[in-house]
């Protein structure tokens, strides 16, 4: 079991020829979820293979333009590629006003249905639930309403331990489910097998906390505890932390500490600021909190096991 | 005296990773204008190196994304460059609200003054002037309310025959502007000397003509009439002649009969749709109507004399 991540975008504030604003594209348990929109988006898309059909889930962190501007525009184009099939995206209260003012002065609304969940609660909410996967938002604290989101696997059946079963003959395939499930098994006899003599645990559930933008906010800890993966925006390095506080951003450093208050197993860190020209100055900043820190960079996919 | 025009996207719908939407950066007597402004064009700007501070004047043809999704997040990177001087947008009505809106959500106004001129009437309209350019719209045929744009210099002053005037000992610096100015002049004797016996005419102002988004319009013939150049989407070629009627666009062979029909000197012919690989038939078939036809093509720079 594994989640993919690929970096569509990884700076911050306005696109440039080589630095494309918020955008990421998660892979978990079936589900294709894009995270953030910035403009630009649908070509990086593109440019990265993902097919725009798989996208039926788009999560908009908040309205400030590097992160969701190019949502009109992968609306539109979607309509233009015939699309049938629900589109549904979660945002701050607002987003659909934008989207169907924009839609309805070009003439041209979706053939498809696109349903808007506006989320506008200070709390943590589960916002999308199925078998496979929980997502929740975790509120941060920018300069406008901001969401970040968790995104959690939920935890699989128990793995049948075919050794140990097949030491009782009355146990026939038709019970495997009642195992998998967690049962216990009473022989003929009426002796009761405990389920863990006949099962192993099942796989760890992996989650992927995705925290931009916001400032030093060590109130979202609880929310992303023990997440395998936590991205969280690092704008500025040290130099700048008082600009940081103004601008309601977060520092590298900042950002391995959130990671080592939550004992997440991996960061990674992006929304850089333009003003550095040394991305590695990030990592280098943020290992002196949390080791196991990685930069986003353009393209770059990441396997979380 | 030229004309400097630069393509900074000329494929129509959806941008991809080497098709971007329409947009123009138009050079003319000292003034630089923006026409059109499809998403990813604020890179489009950076890439091909135009000094945003440059741009003052943005003219819309319509609002369907691919002509104006990246307006909003070049007005918001003007804001982020402490932009101070007054921007000028000119578009279909509803422009405003759509910009509007999005930056009111985003709680980030322009602390520069952003000045909308909204268009609805179906005539041709002056809608800028000053004493070298004037703009007019080219009311065009679409599925949504579009206007093309005229470009035009104003006719300068006249050249001074410095030989004729060497014979008159006369005639002084301080009379220059006068003679410029077209005036004839008098001698202390009485004799009065034609203004054209010592002035030449001025150059023959340059006008440019953009007009995107159309069904094939004869009507616009007489608004574009002369141009030195003009600019005409072509967005299918001959094969698509029926499909081009029912969603209202043009193909190269009839974008090069407007060319003929408005005796203009020069055509820019682009908003080539997606399904056509090779660009170059585009300007085959507009060759057999319009000899002086030429492709837009991304970064390409037309100097238009």
């Amino acid at each position: 079991m594994s989640l993919k991540l690929t970096i569509l975008g990884c700076h911050s504030a306005t696109p440039r020829v080589n630095a494309h604003p918020t955008a990421q594209f998660l892979e978990i348990k079936n589900h294709n979820f894009l995270i953030d929109c910035g403009e630009g988006t649908q070509v990086q898309l593109r440019k990265y293979g993902v097919k725009f059909s798989k996208i039926k889930h788009i999560f908009i962190s908040h309205l400030h333009g590097d992160h969701f501007y190019g949502l009109v525009g992968l609306i539109s184009t979607f309509r233009l590629l015939n699309r049938e099939t629900e589109l549904h995206i979660y945002g701050p209260k607002g987003l659909k006003e934008i989207i169907t003012l924009q839609l309805k002065l070009s003439n041209s609304w979706t053939q498809y249905p696109l349903l808007f969940h506006e989320l506008n609660s200070d709390e943590s909410e589960l916002i999308f639930e199925d078998a496979n996967v929980e997502v929740y938002t975790v509120p941060l604290n920018h300069r406008v309403y901001t969401n970040g989101y968790l995104f959690k696997e939920k935890l699989g059946e128990r793995k049948l331990n075919t050794n140990a079963i097949a030491a009782y003959k009355e146990i026939e395939i038709c019970d495997f489910q009642n195992l998998k499930n967690g049962r216990d098994y009473t022989l003929k006899n009426g002796t009761v097998l405990k389920n863990e003599t006949l099962t192993f645990d099942p796989a760890l559930p992996l989650s992927y906390a995705f925290c931009s933008d916001t400032v030093f906010f060590p109130e979202i800890v609880p929310l992303i505890k023990n997440a395998t993966c936590l991205y969280h925006e690092a704008t500025f390095l040290k130099d700048k932390e008082a600009l940081a506080i103004t601008t309601k951003h977060t520092t590298a450093a900042q950002a391995a500490q959130i990671a080592q208050l939550a004992q997440v197993n991996q960061l990674i860190i992006g929304h850089y600021s333009g003003r550095y020209k040394n991305i590695e100055d990030f990592k280098t900043e943020a290992r002196e909190f949390f080791e196991n820190t990685h930069l986003a960079l353009e393209g770059k996919v990441f396997e979380i096991n």
